[in-house]
């Protein structure tokens, strides 16, 4: 990496810890991965969330490019969240999570 | 990874995610991932970090595993902050979301 970790704070690592780290923001990232999903389609994926909180997350998603809102012109409209080329690249960050947590299931401290 | 990621979640990532996503966390352990630290190098380095919330993160650290509170009988007492090796191999996590923070800058939206 760029910077020589933990001496000083990256402000660039801490701005997208910012935007990574809230609450449901990293469940619907991986939603997302495989494919474009409707607005139900996430809150039946990810339990617990709801539909007030899948909102506020996904207009923060849009606004920071992760995401990005299309309509089709159907009749009844179609909506579809997909993610941007900014918001595929977090696959990484998803499989580095994933990876981590298969290897340390609980049980299994230090 | 073990699980296609997206169309159901899977419990170990969202403990992870759980674990991982708490505000300050990725910061602290970015932090640690070059050397042990005391706690108030720890506050130096994190702006804004509160020692209450410190405190409160490094428990929560310890009691799942990743971060070991060494403490070294001298006088006056050193009490250091390592990670554990649950601990560093979340350096791959963090060097998931510094490449794709590094990669993303502002300004630059898809």
């Amino acid at each position: 990496m760029d910077h020589a970790p933990g001496d000083t704070m990256c402000p660039r690592y801490q701005q997208a810890v910012q935007i990574l780290g809230k609450r449901w923001t990293p469940l619907i990232v991986r939603t997302l991965l495989p494919r474009p999903r409707r607005f139900s389609d996430m809150t039946t994926i990810i339990e617990g969330l709801s539909d007030r909180l899948l909102s506020e997350r996904l207009k923060e998603l849009e606004s920071c490019g992760i995401v990005h809102r299309h309509v089709y012109p159907e009749t009844p409209v179609r909506i579809e969240y997909v993610l941007t080329s900014k918001g595929r690249e977090l696959e990484q960050v998803v499989e580095a999570i994933q990876k981590w947590a298969d290897c340390w299931d609980e049980g299994t401290r230090n």
